[in-house]
């Protein structure tokens, strides 16, 4: 199971956290739309590489054109379309992906911190 | 049936005119998550009245509100928090009702004409 597939299942308190992650400058529908393909990428080496930033970039516009191209749902297809063209103008395709790779890292602390919670109730239930 | 959902059933070609009504200013998210109460309120009238429309703009952010607490789907759920900010600081709702209702009107004679198509074609198909 993918980690946002995963993160989607938190509790509401944490999932909120995970909310305020995206925005424009990086959104919701791209995270979702290519979840399997973004957590299959090398992002911590692209963050430190200018050409490699660029060619990651510009592969995350192809798979987006992919997905849109599929996506059945009216209102999906077109908010990605919205995103596409927003993506097009962004100034730094670097800053895009530290800002990915801030969000993604952040969802797997919250993911963390929630399996800890279940560790320390299931511990603590299992001592009294 | 809504008028939304017969705009949706459309083909792809007319399709893509009414997905151009609809950006940043009139996100599709709101026209989609309150068709039913959009259709039913009188938009014409407060497009010429200012405290009309101040009261018609703010129960759509009531009924917003309504729509994103009940929602299911995270990513929606989300899309919706960010539209409601940014209706927030909304400079103008008279405005932001124009929009609305030009999109809804444009809607309308999108799908009237694929009726006066589909009439056309089964007149020439009869006379054949």
């Amino acid at each position: 199971m993918s980690q946002w597939k995963q993160v989607q299942q938190l509790e509401m308190r944490l999932l909120e956290q995970v909310d305020y992650l995206y925005d424009d400058n990086f959104p919701m529908d791209i995270r979702q739309g290519l979840a399997g393909w973004i957590e299959s990428q090398d992002w911590d080496s692209a963050v430190n590489d200018e050409s490699m930033a660029s060619v990651l970039f510009t592969n995350l516009q192809t798979q987006l054109e992919k997905v849109r191209s599929q996506e059945q749902n009216f209102l999906q297809r077109h908010n990605m379309k919205i995103i596409q063209q927003q993506l097009q103008v962004t100034a730094s395709p670097a800053l895009f992906l530290v800002l990915h790779l801030r969000a993604c890292r952040r969802e797997k602390e919250v993911k963390s911190s929630s399996c800890s919670l279940e560790q320390g109730a299931l511990e603590q239930s299992l001592q009294n």
